[in-house]
């Protein structure tokens, strides 16, 4: 199928549009990225992919990474992951502590960072260098060695990461932590500050379209069993506080960042991900989920 | 596809069974079925049909009735509904206060009972005779005009409904509610009482299987769109606390019914209801979520 | 000791005085009271008192009635009543149902609505006629038969306390309400509507400062030992989330309502009424409290 | 006024007596103190005091130290303290991060660890040393220099910190924390770890219950109008989520620690320090509560 006139005619509906999201500002990094920056791209199951806008610019792909490092705790850290985090959409927004107060320091699922920080903890018990192995996973998996963190983000976060690790050392008096508080909030900067592209995250991202194997090679990465969980996690819990209104309103598993990305995929039929950096009230690409309900409507393609 | 030697393999595997689900106390018509009642349904798109178990036999089909109610709501309803109640998974109990006083009246989804009951005022509002009305909606998309509402149940909730016409005041309260707390309540109770069997369900449930047409006249009942936003809440909202979980193992929409029905879909597939009264601690019918678990599993067939 | 020249000096200090306080507007009974009401009178126990502006006039006493019934459940409900609501202060807003859920129905105190709902429902099951009953305990201890219920204002709150309503309901899903929904909020909505003066208030709360006994007349209205501690529920309880602030700041037991007054005590010292409508963001009289934390900063005479 | 006999009565009623309280045993320094260890220190304002059992051994006063600090805050810190703690009773447990969230990171009082943690930071920013200064006040209020941190409990709390570790980051993350998060959890840790006996707790809140002078020299160490405020907040906000039953049974402004301790104090009349280690469900010494109900019951002296 031929995405490019659909691709082209969200870029005409939305280009230049000036909606009310805002460029977060809590760190500077991020502050400074033109709000105008938008571009998307789409890989199909045939190896055709298209395009349009700023989507070979690498931005800061935040929260997305967390889907890699659940990927890599289920490859690594067997099914016990899931007495230590839960695969509850939260009902919260993505920082809560409430949750943690009240289920004995067990987040409610991998997404929100609380049970990010429980997945970056699992693989720093069973990985000898996990942001070494992270980081040559994503490059594996894009086929692109130049993929790195960006460490002024990094470094930018761990100055000003008082939340997490104050969700840390909760969970930590909760016996849900191992290792040192330090050394997993260093990890999971690290892992926030991924700088990735439209075009690698989509790349990425075919992955769990394609039942864990590489488009190019049909090399088995990640079980397709584990493909098919990590996209249900995806989907009920990948849009904080909003994964109902992006399941209602998109109809895909998927998964947003607050540098302004989101990646969905459509299993067996493609993977896509799309960049504008102002964000909505719930801290989603407010016209990065406009240009996937466009998508999903005008090819009528939602998983249900 | 021939799905009998599945479901004779779930019924081996699950039959007599005794695992640690707990058959509702509250009503007496609930407490008194039987804790051994076990049945499938399986519908196919291409019409074929299986089954196993008590699949004939009619219980109460209790919260599974929110997605006919909110058919309707959505078809007389309009696309205001969305103001008065919200599509996001609940994160909590299926009758909390907690996140209705957090977020003014407005509840999270139509499938807690603060929203059902919500949906309930607007069919009030858009229908001559709502109780008239769903119960020939339901005889229609079964082709079975026995189906009936069970009063014994009805009344029974009536006399203890404190909760329920605790949360109507409380919106009421704050504006959420247009019509009498009573005739809201009475509506309600009588939808929750619908006896309906597997078979039966399963039959209804083809509709949204199928894109909102009925299988064998391929009547349009409910519009395409509106059917695939259905299913994206059922996925998403259907199992209250336990959304997370269904979709992680099972990977289909659905909704359960303290009365220990689920029904599922799997778009353009097939539609499927199981029946057994103990419930686990969630309030899912314990051995219908293994039994879904298991078809998805060993047909490899969830949406993801 | 002549307490008049402090009276005139806060008077003098607030009357005029236009603070951002706000005359509450949910029933026109209350929002139609002039913002500029402004009185008070202080009962000593030596027999004299002193007043100023409108210290006559008869308003809703609203919440202050709390202290009534609760006095009477402790005449006639006995200790038990301590099984049905707790003596802590509730860290909330006055009406709210979080607390509720989370401790099973037991509302945290006797001063919230919950708690005072639970108080009505024990004065339904131990007296024949709370309503007739609590008006002749009123009248008798002011020694003014003249006061009565304003059926206006308890018509109005009827036709709207769908909030208070729906705390009886819950209460009652969770056993903790005996008698019928109805007839708890007609006696609750009628308690509230209690008019009285300043004076009045000063009077029937020298009761409260005086160990049970009427001041002129030395008869044992309720006992020293029930008294030192309704003082105590006063103390911690009294003003919804500002309880801890008008002990810091004022350091006496009393008791708020939304009509704008507010009555305490100084245990064997005086008993003391302010009248203000306007509120502040708590639902306290602003210059009543700033009034009576004068009072204890020129008399030096808080608790404490 | 002889308390002499009243206190034999007390040691008569309780000594011995196996309550369902328990000895915490998060760190092993109180796990090992004996359940059996029972005292109580009575101080007249006339200078007279009475004793009996264990009152004379010391014990880790824990939560107690923080009416200290907070008197030195008040001395030192000025009224901008109240801008960064508030001082309403908590309606919730003593470590609780739920209304930490709720209510951007300003705790509800000085008394719950978040409120002391403040507190500690406001000391560290006002004063040299801040660990030195407080044990000279203590020594100087006792006339003892002989009291001092116990050293193996702060270590042992700082090993195991991570809640409180956890309140810090998370107020620093909004914006509520000025220094360094070890520096101040090692202060909070070393006040906690102070080890005084009932004698020397008594003695030093008589300067709470004498306005605020030493009771032999009559000097004059903090501002009466402080000390009235500070009691104020030790009546709502002294023992946790059980400062309502406290004031309703007992009657008097103290402050709770899970060392076993209380040291409560009756205005112009007495100061007493009771020590039992088993802590009922609240966290309150379990026999100490019941020790000074009896007290105030059988001299009839509550505030009230």
């Amino acid at each position: 199928m031929n995405y490019q006139h659909i691709l082209n005619s969200i870029e005409a509906s939305l280009k230049g549009e000036n909606l009310n999201g805002k460029v977060p500002d809590y760190i500077p990094e991020l502050a400074n990225v033109s709000a105008d920056k938008f571009g998307m791209h789409l890989y199909c199951a045939s190896g055709d992919h298209f395009a349009f806008g700023d989507s070979e610019e690498r931005f800061s792909i935040q929260s997305i990474s967390k889907v890699f490092t659940l990927a890599l705790a289920k490859k690594y850290g067997g099914t016990k992951i899931w007495k230590r985090v839960r695969v509850e959409p939260s009902g919260g927004p993505f920082n809560s502590l409430l949750q943690l107060e009240n289920e004995n320091g067990i987040p409610r699922n991998p997404f929100i960072n609380a049970g990010s920080l429980v997945i970056a903890d699992i693989l720093i018990s069973n990985l000898e260098n996990p942001k070494k192995y992270l980081l040559e996973f994503v490059q594996k998996i894009t086929g692109d060695p130049t993929i790195d963190y960006d460490y002024e983000v990094a470094d930018s976060e761990e100055k000003n990461g008082y939340r997490n690790r104050g969700l840390v050392n909760y969970m930590k008096s909760l016996g849900n932590i191992e290792n040192d508080v330090e050394e997993i909030v260093d990890f999971y900067f690290h892992q926030c500050s991924l700088k990735m592209s439209c075009h690698q995250l989509a790349k990425a991202f075919m992955l769990f379209a394609n039942e864990g194997r590489m488009l190019e090679t049909d090399e088995l990465i990640l079980k397709k069993n584990n493909v098919k969980r990590l996209n249900a996690v995806m989907q009920t819990c990948g849009f904080y506080d909003e994964a109902g209104e992006f399941s209602y309103r998109v109809g895909l598993p998927g998964k947003s960042g607050v540098g302004g990305g989101i990646a969905a995929i459509h299993p067996m039929e493609y993977s896509v991900a799309v960049w504008s950096p102002p964000l909505n009230k719930k801290g989603n690409s407010q016209k990065g989920m406009i240009a996937l309900e466009q998508l999903t409507s005008m090819t009528e393609s939602s998983i249900f």
